[in-house]
């Protein structure tokens, strides 16, 4: 019978499906979630300037989104103080990192993250054939010296490095991050991914010359923005860097209601600061229940807080487990030690007391 | 000084940005277009329910898409009578044909289509390495047996054929494309894009056994169900070609709002034959106002007319400039002989009125 002839590539690659959203999920309990924390969504929800910018956009939703991102990157551009050739718009960081790996890594091209770090990168860098070496988290924190020593040792040409991180939700200072740039290895860029930084404190946002070499930063309208579902994210570097985009990337492939939505968000930096204050109010809350239940909330930079459960990861996974059958979506770290924790999103209080409710019976399901 | 290492491939396209939108032509004329005919867009619009379930999902876009595109994919599988796992829903066709070619073309890969056709098709080509053959036109028709004939010749992997076509907009039976199925080589990958087929006269469409495992069929509902901008597609083929978009799609690359939408407008087949008349009308209005002006509209099936200018393609260019320049956004084909033609998508009466108005000037300014 005749068959497609897949590159040799595809064809190695694994056939299982690695994401499972939370739908897939409700549809095998049949009943939705009570409460959705696992994805770090930030269920505070966009300014509803933005939420009226797409309402009305559906409207015009026949043309296409302009390809160049025009007002948008404009807009991008004056609030970071950069030229709107430093910033590539695109379908999320997921979407923007895919564009990255492809741009750089081909068969057996070396590239360094972090044990247990984003996987949807390490996604990418299989996709595309490249080979991923690991350093291990460093007390629960991404480990930029080890990073970049790992990339000298590989002769990588990409280092993956989240600030805050994810799943942990750690955070290192900007300028510790910006002293270290120098070090990178000639021919090694560093992926500095600032998908939460908007929920960190002050001073957690890296600050060095936007046409430094050696560094492209990710950023996204999917987290403190809180519009994970319109996919709009943004890069910034390198005019050159950022220009080699366009070779590759989806011209038409933005939503055009979310560019309209995305620029209306930019300029609701109240609703921002609002959403910041939420989050740093649950942050607490889930410390708390944390604490009650004999258990350790980490400190976290970002909306989502991992929870030190003080056991192996099978008994994080048991208790994960036990949490979901009780209608909380929950994720946990999938490497150890960090699996040790469970991840939650940051939520209303109504859906940090499902938690509240929920964990005591789960660790009581478990003994 | 440090330069990212970009992969050979990379390095070898073209830095020049292939695609301008109209957006990008209304800032350097320093006025928004009076009418909007170049880009096939659907200016009679989506479904009211469409908008409606759009702007209603705008609340809930805190929330990322189901990366199953589960209700989708189920509403299509019912309305195609299909499998789900038959499926694919993706970031438009553009989106789904790039993920297409990086499944089975590398560096050097032959793959076939038509002198003047589709041009993403082709950057997506080049932009993985593959080699691309060209056949030319036969009297402004796609011409399937001489596209399988150099696939033969040249081993290929990939054929692209639309049908009905863009940008003649010029069609072909659906039985007559079923029948050449099995004249394909093994091996080979028929790509069948159907982008325009909602609005084709009864038999256009393909019928065939989608188990087929040489062809895989594109949809959209960027164009009869008129929603260029909320980035909808979907594929159509055998099971385990359709689950190998799974190895490297963008997961949680779907917009939520979008996923929705499509929903509705699915639902809404009422509303499409509306614009299946709607288009019917303007397409005859189109034709009246070319043969008022010494001009022959060609037969289409499709969104747009082409229109013959019964010159070379320098004078073709030279009045699409001069409707440009007189408010009316137009496109035309890039390869000769079809580059005689312009090409307007079909509007509103009131935009047609602007055409009325403006053709006869912009002729008169050539002579």
């Amino acid at each position: 019978m005749s068959r497609p002839r897949y590159t040799d590539l595809v064809a190695s690659l694994p056939a299982t499906v690695p994401f499972v959203g939370p739908e897939t999920q409700e549809r095998a309990m049949g009943r939705p979630f009570a409460a959705r924390l696992g994805a770090n969504e930030n269920i505070f929800g966009p300014s509803p300037k933005a939420i009226a910018a797409m309402a009305n956009a559906a409207e015009e939703i026949w043309m296409y989104g302009d390809p160049e991102n025009h007002d948008l990157r404009h807009a991008l551009a004056a609030f970071h103080t950069v030229s709107p050739d430093n910033i590539v718009v695109g379908e999320g960081i997921d979407g923007l990192l895919g564009y990255l790996v492809r741009l750089l890594i081909g068969q057996g091209d070396a590239v360094v993250t972090s044990l247990g770090a984003y996987p949807t990168f390490n996604y990418h860098v299989a996709g595309f054939g490249g080979t991923l070496h690991t350093v291990p988290y460093l007390n629960d924190h991404e480990d930029l010296p080890a990073l970049i020593a790992k990339a000298q040792e590989t002769q990588a040409k990409l280092i993956y490095f989240a600030n805050p991180d994810n799943p942990m939700g750690t955070w290192q200072k900007g300028e510790d991050i910006a002293a270290q740039l120098d070090q990178i290895p000639d021919g090694c860029l560093l992926v500095l991914d600032e998908a939460y930084v908007e929920l960190a404190p002050e001073g957690t946002e890296a600050v060095y010359d936007v046409e430094h070499p050696k560094v492209i930063r990710m950023r996204t309208f999917s987290k403190g923005y809180g519009m994970a579902g319109a996919r709009v994210g943004y890069a910034m570097g390198a005019k050159d860097l950022i220009k080699s985009f366009d070779k590759i990337r989806n011209h038409f492939g933005m939503n055009r209601a979310s560019q309209a939505a995305a620029l209306a968000a930019l300029e609701d930096q109240g609703w921002l600061s609002q959403t910041r204050q939420k989050v740093t109010e649950a942050r607490a809350t889930i410390a708390e229940i944390a604490r009650a239940n004999g258990l350790t909330a980490l400190p976290s930079a970002t909306n989502f807080v991992a929870i030190d459960c003080h056991r192996d990861g099978d008994y994080a996974k048991a208790l994960l487990a036990a949490l979901v059958a009780r209608g909380i979506f929950v994720r946990m770290p999938f490497v150890s030690p960090q699996d040790r924790c469970i991840r939650l999103s940051c939520g209303r209080p109504e859906d940090l007391e499902h938690v509240a409710k929920a964990l005591p019976e789960a660790i009581k399901s478990l003994s």
